[in-house]
């Protein structure tokens, strides 16, 4: 979990009676930094860049102190390299630590490289055990090795252990620590607990698991079904089933067990069943948002860069995918190239066939991300995929139907040419069709192949409907008009 | 907060010492329900309708007995109507509680109109009270007034407030069941109520707000806090700052709130400042994965249709996209027509055109698609948005020079002509500009004038690029070629 999840202070409530007012001019800061959107307010990005630019520590150390952990990482994003070499000189171990899980992966991969391996070390430390990994994993090879030298026997060994799970499961997702108890304790003496051994446990949890003598996870409590319990109840009487996660499960996995049951927290198992750890809700969203987001980028054919990615960096990142549509492309185009006499002949054909190409091109994606969805939501799979491709083609052929209706009197009354008309109306039907097909089959058969649909379905999808809208506008016009 | 929360019961752990062992009929099934991928098992999904069909109540109630709520709303998705209908009829209000707020919302509109008014209203009384005015906004309005009717006065009015909140708002989202204690109250007061006074309170919850005399929350302490903290510990020492959500706040803000700062649960709040309700991060979850899907889909130029909906609904979630489509590619050739001598002159443009503007429609869409998902995670705002599109710009004449040198070499190698080369690399320059533009301007400035750029910006930026494809390609070619 994250450290930040102790820090929900963002503080839209201002006047906390009770508490120690906050210097005046702190209200001002904290007021000004966040728009009404809550994104940062560029006029205080322009306050901080000034007092950094400035060297101004005092006035830095203040603008920084009315940012929650998580805008001071946003803050990084907007910040030249060296004003954030500056900011970052003015974050105590405990803050950096904080913020440190937040920022963009990039972002912090350029800032660990600024920091002493004794001060980062004790921002570790100051880390539950999965944030902790995730920083750890970024380091280079050397450096990594003297941060882990520079911590202590107990942190290092989780550390290490952590890390030898693979990347993207549950072992990386799970921090270590979690709170138990065994079948056999009450209520009364599980709440006692809490008061005398807190050391160890984590700085927020939501429910106790129940372990038998093996260790091996047998029950779940709520802390809120707890706290109503009277203290003799054995806790063996009011644990709840859990669904446990073994550790090599991979992480998206986890999170659609997570939605679906709409899980706060749940306990993760080694192979022989045994409770190494926990997984909880705040970072499934994460886990969430990155998958979504996966897919997003990876159907327009483009890799995450990272925000602050450069030019370089981005090109990159798209211009393979460019190529490879050029090639397809190219490919798609030969088709034309064997029917330049039909476009010679008859040169309203050239000025109609990117319309075929694209009405094909919209609908093989409509149908294809349509179908990379419900794949991941597991809407759909092998129990009802037969329904939903015919269902598909029989959609493919009325779209078509329609639009070939449309188009083909559009075409009769522009060029006074019914067998044009008919030409164009039946290339819609058949590229309409063949849309259909592929955007339904593509992302199914990758998924059968072990592929993600949604990384290379578009490219499929693409070459398919260009292909197919050429070959049917040019071939139907070589039969039925020449 | 989902109901379901309580029930994290889906049996991975099968050995539950301490617990009655079930029947081990029910442990086959429950073994066999799901596959490896946590989705219905094919096999489980025939029984079920094999029972179905010849109406065997018993083995439908065994079979059911063996899912989770969530599993048999899945279920339904792979049902017939009336198949659907026989498995309604063995459901008691307690298990339909839970499986209504998980259902397809196709689906539950289809259910709904079977149940009788009481027995739904036994449901609703069963849920929490987001989820209840969840299901009665999907009610006819006869039928809404019925079952309200057939509800306790309190309940009723829960309901009836709720709906008052616009759709899409926190207002709808919360719970009205809250755990809130005054001020000058201890850890031991606050615990001693959970005893005595647990029947007004949520099932589940994780945060108790600390309110002042006008009901306003100025603080709040997560469970696992209370618990630790000694009996004498005044709430108002150990109470930490809230991020409260105004009751009209839109839920995609809200959503943004929890996932920066990792919120569990935050207090609701009427426009006055008093505490109203609250939202919990499982809530959260659904709203994050709605809203990522809808830009997903908005991107792809399709309407969510529903998992279940017919060949009809899906045809209406497509059709008009396609048509804009048609419209806009109709006014983009127009260019094609214009320079139809030139093709009649050189029949390899016919052939190059779509290459240049596929490659402008898929640098547009990569640059867009990137632009879109930035907004929505504010990573693009107006600190950041001159610098961003101008990179925009620089990867677009990057991108452009590189498949121009790419594409001259090939088109040279093929025609033998320089000239037309030459004409093809300037083309490709041109477009991917342009797409650059199209693509980083076009969801910046319907973002800035108040409307989704996922939703429209695609038509606009196909557009851009498929026009300016064609006019660039065939204009050049005219000056340098003819």
């Amino acid at each position: 979990m994250s450290r930040d999840a102790e820090h929900p202070d963002l503080d839209v409530a201002l006047p906390t009676e009770g508490q120690v007012a906050p210097h005046p001019q702190t209200i001002d800061l904290e007021d000004m930094a966040l728009g009404d959107d809550y994104a940062l307010n560029p006029d205080f990005v322009a306050m901080v860049v000034d007092a950094a630019d400035r060297g101004d520590a005092e006035r830095l150390r203040e603008l920084l102190a009315a940012l929650h952990p998580a805008d001071v990482a946003d803050l990084m994003g907007f910040l030249s390299a060296g004003d954030r070499e500056e900011v970052l000189a003015h974050l105590d171990p405990e803050a950096l630590a904080d913020i440190l899980s937040e920022l963009d992966p990039e972002i912090r991969e350029e800032l660990l490289e600024l920091l002493p391996p004794e001060i980062l070390a004790k921002a570790l430390g100051e880390m539950e055990s999965d944030d902790a990994v995730d920083v750890v994993e970024d380091l280079e090879d050397d450096m990594r090795v003297q941060v882990l030298a520079a911590m202590p026997e107990g942190e290092r060994t989780a550390i290490e252990t952590s890390l030898a799970y693979e990347e993207e499961t549950a072992g990386r997702l799970m921090q270590r620590e979690v709170v138990w108890a065994p079948q056999f304790w009450n209520v009364g003496q599980t709440i006692d607990r809490f008061l005398t051994d807190s050391e160890d446990m984590p700085e927020l949890f939501f429910d106790i698991y129940v372990v038998d003598p093996s260790h091996k996870p047998v029950g779940g409590i709520p802390l809120s079904h707890l706290l109503r319990a009277p203290r003799e109840t054995p806790l063996a009487q009011i644990m709840e089933p859990l669904t446990e996660i073994p550790v090599e499960m991979d992480q998206e996995e986890v999170a659609y067990i997570f939605n679906k049951y709409h899980l706060i927290s749940a306990p993760v198992i080694e192979p022989g069943g045994r409770l190494v750890g926990q997984i909880t809700v705040d970072d499934i969203v994460g886990v969430i948002q990155e998958e979504s987001e996966a897919d997003i980028l990876a159907l327009a054919g483009v890799s995450d860069a990272g925000r602050d990615a450069g030019v370089f960096g981005i090109v990159r990142s798209r211009l393979p995918w460019l190529i490879l549509n050029l090639v397809t492309e190219t490919v798609a185009v030969s088709v034309i190239g064997v029917f330049q006499d039909a476009i010679a002949k008859v040169i309203a054909l050239a000025v109609l066939m990117p319309i075929v190409s694209s009405l094909g091109g919209n609908a093989g994606t409509q149908a294809l991300t349509v179908a990379v969805r419900a794949l991941s939501s597991r809407e759909l799979n092998s129990a009802n995929a037969r329904r939903i491709v015919i269902r598909e083609l029989v959609v493919g052929l009325f779209n078509g139907l329609a639009l070939a209706l449309v188009m083909g009197l559009a075409v009769y009354a522009f060029y006074h040419d019914d067998r044009l008309a008919w030409t164009m109306g039946l290339a819609i039907i058949a590229n309409l069709f063949v849309a259909s097909l592929a955007g339904i089959l593509a992302p199914i058969v990758l998924e059968r192949f072990g592929r993600d649909p949604a990384v290379s379905s578009s490219v499929l999808v693409t070459f398919a409907t260009d292909f197919m809208g050429f070959l049917a506008l040019l071939g139907i016009a070589s039969l039925i008009l020449l």
